[in-house]
């Protein structure tokens, strides 16, 4: 039958030798380097002819390098004659940026799908896109993957001294909170902006009751930390107990560690998707690994069967 | 008519000043940012509907920044119903990567054509490709401009105590070479490399007759200015008196700056088309302005005009 090969390019190294692992194979050979003037070098170093490719990258920070070297890598291969180009995303770049929001602004979002289409890529598995939308950007399949149950497994798996409440931080939230509260038998709370935006001071008003409870933050990305801070004081500030929050991809930019560690959180519970730098690996903050997943969805595929069993 | 609009990106703002100073105009009024994750933001802060629009950016270092905030400032433009979007690139990235040298590899600057036309652009300005194929990677009309005219001229400009000659430094510099010849009335001479490359030694062979002559060194691109140095140790080792160099794109990566300063190179004259940091100001280099061409090639292009006039 067709091989099959795995190559990780720079933005996740360790995630893409677990994967392999999982999948009981070894990385294909490739050295991704850049020239003095910045300009990104790709090598593959073994045959992959006739082969199906999948390509772990996700185009986290530095964003725009991680783009480039999944394009180039995508263009490299497809000149290679490999049979399948699969492109394994688990932390999708500009996912924020998926609609007009205002006039004259880009669809980033969609612009990087047709990149990755043009580039020659046939087939996209990624995990928690920001909107669900995205997937509508491709005209190639994209296997959208959750990271919900490996989150809720370990929220299971704890004791909690009160009852507990899942909250979701903003309205987008409300749908992923909703599984976890399912998961863990509990209620949804919501975090419900009032005020005037402008002044700077927000009244901050939760549906639903946190009193005495201990809330469970629910949120796809966290960046500045900005928003799951606000929401985490406004459910002390209503009688929470204790606070946790979850989050699939760990963006955590600008000073998002620290905000972090000055916040009622008593811990963070994040996947790999995006690797966590030395800084960044603080008492607060749990890893979970997504490799499994991840390795189940490329042997599916590869065995041409269906992924959405995983999406459970 | 249809209105003309100009707007620069980051890579090079004073070029694309001049540029509309050349022309008589204003820039466009546009922000060009980063969120704090390293996610490009642009903003496009007045109407562009209906108008022809002209894009200033080189895809300079850093080169991945600069490639994706033209995409998608191309994609901005694109869904904000402009008539046509012009891009004008004076240094084109990733130029070198323009064949398969070895298996496996990719053809990045082949790459980079697709995606500026998948993203929307209906038009290249280019200067010097490093390969005159590259405008053949394209399916939308490219404009090959040279800086030729701009270098010969401050050349044929001085005064020589000595007889001229004009030096290739490598087989694929013999025809920009020539051309500069040509306008000087002076004879060329190529740097033929033989020797084993490997062993790092390099005996270099030199075709034409250089001694008791003043050198002028012709490249596109001098990156990090090891061959430009290369060439004139073996001038001065066959008899030049003096050795001058130019080159369109002055990349000067990792320790140009010091190999120049060390060389017997008297003066290196290069144009604007990647901007020169503070650090590489030095007084052996002399910067010379592309701005007028790329405003012809501009006013040009918006009236409807050949742009082929400019080649000469
Ligand atoms: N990288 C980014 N960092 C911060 N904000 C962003 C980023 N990308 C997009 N946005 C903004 O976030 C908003 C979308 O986020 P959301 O409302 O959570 O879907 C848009 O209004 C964007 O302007
Ligand atoms: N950014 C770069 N820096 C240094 N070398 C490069 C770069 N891009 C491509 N090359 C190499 O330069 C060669 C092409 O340059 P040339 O022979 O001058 O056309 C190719 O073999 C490339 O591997």
């Amino acid at each position: 039958g067709t091989k099959l090969k795995v190559f990780s390019l720079n933005s996740n190294p360790e995630l893409a030798q677990e994967i392999v692992e999982a999948l009981g194979t070894e990385l294909g050979k490739c050295t991704v380097k850049q020239f003095s003037d910045g300009e990104i070098q790709i090598n593959i170093e073994e045959s992959v002819r006739g082969c199906d490719v999948f390509i772990i990258q996700s185009t986290s920070e530095p964003v725009n390098q991680s783009i480039m070297e999944l394009l180039i890598m995508i263009d490299a291969l497809k000149r290679a004659s490999v049979k399948e180009i699969n492109v394994v995303i688990p932390y999708y770049g500009y996912a924020r940026q998926d609609r007009k929001a205002q006039p004259r602004e880009p669809i980033t979002a969609k612009l990087i799908a047709n990149l990755i289409q043009k580039a020659g890529a046939n087939r996209v598995i990624s995990l928690d896109l920001h909107a669900p939308q995205t997937q509508g950007f491709f005209n190639i399949p994209v296997d959208p993957l959750l990271a919900m149950p490996i989150l809720a497994e370990y929220f299971c798996a704890k004791e909690y001294e009160n009852d507990v409440v899942v909250v979701a931080p903003d309205h987008a939230s409300v749908t992923r909170a909703r599984e976890l509260a399912d998961r863990l038998k509990a209620p949804i709370a919501i975090i419900d902006k009032r005020g005037p935006r402008d002044i700077g001071s927000r009244e901050v008003n939760i549906v639903g009751n946190v009193e005495g409870k201990t809330a469970i933050l629910v949120d796809d990305i966290i960046d500045t930390a900005y928003r799951i801070a606000t929401a985490t004081k406004a459910v002390v500030e209503n009688g929470a107990k204790e606070v946790y929050a979850c989050c699939t991809h760990p963006v955590l930019s600008e000073r998002a560690i620290e905000v972090i560690q000055d916040s009622a959180l008593k811990e963070l519970v994040v996947t790999n998707s995006i690797p966590l730098t030395e800084e960044k690996r603080i008492d607060k903050i749990t890893q979970l690994s997504i490799a499994q997943l991840m390795g189940d969805a490329i042997s599916r595929v590869y065995e041409q069967k269906s992924v959405s069993v995983l999406f459970k």
